[in-house]
Order: C-alpha cells, then structure tokens, then sequence
C-alpha cells in the first residue's frame, strides 16, 4: 500500500469514526439537541478537523442518512432474495428491521425517520433526500406485492403500491410509538395487523 | 368585573398567547430548533416575563402539550356521539383530526406527535405525559370498536383493543408521512385501508 493510499485510508476511517458517533448521539438525544462537541468527544476526534469533513451541520446530517442507509442494505437485500416467496420477502425486509430496532435496545428507532420527523417538515433538502429513500423502499416493496399478487399470495383487488405504502407509513408509526412505550410490542402489532389481516388471499 | 379579576384575566392572557406563538413555532420548526425570542417576538411579549409564567423550557413544552390537548376536545367528542354508530364515532375523530391536518395547511402535523418524536425517546416527563394522552385516546377508541363489535358493524374476531392501538399507530405515520410529502394523501390512504379494509364484517 503506497503512503498516498494510506492517507486516504486514514481520512476515511476518521470520517467514519465522526458519523458513527454522531449517529449514536442523534438517536439517542435527536439531532437539535445533540451538540457537535459532544459528538466529536465521543468520536476522540478535535473539533477543528470536523469542517474539514463535513463543511456545515446540514452536510453533517445528509452524511449520516448515507452512512445510516448502509445499515439498511441487509434488510433491503431481502426484497431481492429470489429463494423465497415474494410475501416472504417483504416480511424478512421488517423482520430484518425489527432485530434492527431490538439490538438498539427500542431506544434508537429508524434514523431516517428521527431525521424526517425533525427536519423534513421545515428543512427542503432533507426532505427531498428522505422522500427519495422512502420512495426507492416503496418501488421495491410494491414490486414483491405485485408478485405476490401473481403467486396468489394476496388478494388481487389490493392495489399494490397502495399497501406498499401503507406499510411503510404504519411500520414508522409503530417504531416511534416502540420508542415511547419502550417496547416492543408496536411492532409485534403492524407484524399481527399487516400480515395476518391485510396481506392475505 | 373587579380590579383583581381583570388582572387575573390579562395574565391568563399573556399565557395563552405565548402559548399559542409557541405552538406555531414548534410545529413549524420543531421543538428544539425553537428560539425563545422568536416565540416572544411573536407574542409580543417582553423576554423577561417568559419565566413569570413557565419556570423551564420543560414546563413550557409541558404546558403546549396540555393547550394543544384543548383543540382535541372537539375531535374527542365524536368518540362520545350516541347520535351515531359506535364505528362512526370512531370514523368521525379521525375525520376530524383530517380537517385539523388539513386547516394547518399540512405543515403542522399533530403537535403530540411532534413533541413525542423529538423528545419522548430522551425525556421521561414527556413521555409519561405522551403516553397518558395516547392511553386516554386509545381506551376511548377500543370501547367505541367493542361496541361495534356488539352492533355486528366490525367481525367478531377482531382484537378490538389491538385494533384501537393500529388505528393510532398508523395515524401518527400517516400525518408524519403526510409532513415530508407535504400531501393529504397518507391520511386519504389511512381511512382507506382502515375503515374500508381492516373495520369491516
């Protein structure tokens, strides 16, 4: 590895460190609340070199959606695993969320709808960026409904995209209500309601 | 009307217009990125009397929960509405609820839900006080569903308190969702699936 690589190697680990710190202290406090000097404490990082990476807070906050959206891709890749049925994929995609949401403790909830709920209704840029993820989730979703609808899985008078989106808006409300009553129970709920009486033949 | 009383008026007044600025500023902005002199500027009140009236910013977020809670006492009263079916009276709490949403322009979502995001997860007096509201709400609704199911207007297998607990679930995403696409049409899909698929026979 040439000296040249190696520094770059080093600037991105140290990019990394400040948005892991960061995400830990946005889900736990919120983003208003959560002050860079704290973050960069936890990070073990100077507070001088933090607008090096990231120019503003604004920057700072799109960065961590990116880097929390990596998190998702484990759930995402279940809507694409062709070895089981399309229902099957879309239920394995909460599942994947919901261990998500039990291994932060129900404490830390969906960082993207932390964000959302804060930001998207007074701040364009992160409302634009949130849009464009729910809607990629919601495509995909939709597509395994439609499959499922071939296969038989569910009933075919349910529109689709309808219920895609349906799901993602009750999943989000049973995560912040998880988060409230400290349990899990909400999410046992949207599993019971969702797939036990809406998504059926 | 005496000396006294009028004065006890004039700072029952000045409280409820601070509170009322700084329920604007809150929906609009959020919780924490909420500056009190922006709140003043908008009552037209002098800084100094701020703490006359809320000891803590915590009282005061405490005290625009309890305000806010007054403009659902009209959406509420649908849930005691004899006048009409158990069903509708729970149809109609949410419709009302759509016209609040639907009056604030979209921007402003439900200010228990707001709060909750932003401080539930970090601030235990307001998440006990959160989750005494949504538990009122929610036994409210589960006597209204046991009673349809007692009128046979919603099948007998239904869980009526779990479904009580779905409808508000998916209502607080739905007005969430409804913010960051700036649209009623979360809501519309609410009562859709809802009342036209779940609250059935």
């Amino acid at each position: 590895m040439s000296k040249q690589s190696f520094k770059t190697d080093a600037r991105a680990d140290t990019r990394k460190v400040i948005l892991e710190a960061g995400t830990k202290s946005i889900l736990k406090k919120g983003y208003h609340q959560c002050g860079l000097a704290e973050i960069l404490e936890e990070a073990g990082v100077p507070k001088g070199s933090f607008y090096y990476y990231f120019p503003s807070k604004e920057d700072f906050g799109l960065a961590l959606i990116e880097n929390w959206l990596e998190k998702y891709a484990e759930a995402e890749q279940w809507l694409h695993d062709g070895s089981v049925s399309p229902l099957t994929r879309v239920r394995r995609f909460f599942e994947e969320r919901y261990r998500m949401f039990q291994r932060a403790r129900r404490q830390y909830g969906c960082m993207v709808g932390t964000l959302f709920a804060e930001m998207a209704a007074h701040n364009e840029t992160f409302r634009r960026r949130v849009q464009e993820i729910l809607t990629a989730w919601l495509d995909q979703i939709a597509e395994c409904l439609v499959q499922a609808q071939r296969a038989a899985e569910i009933g075919a008078d349910l529109d689709a995209r309808a219920m895609a989106e349906f799901c993602l808006i009750s999943w989000e409300g049973a995560v912040q209500r998880g988060k409230t009553v400290q349990s899990i129970a909400p999410l046992d709920l949207f599993f019971q309601v969702i797939f036990d009486s809406l998504l059926t033949k």
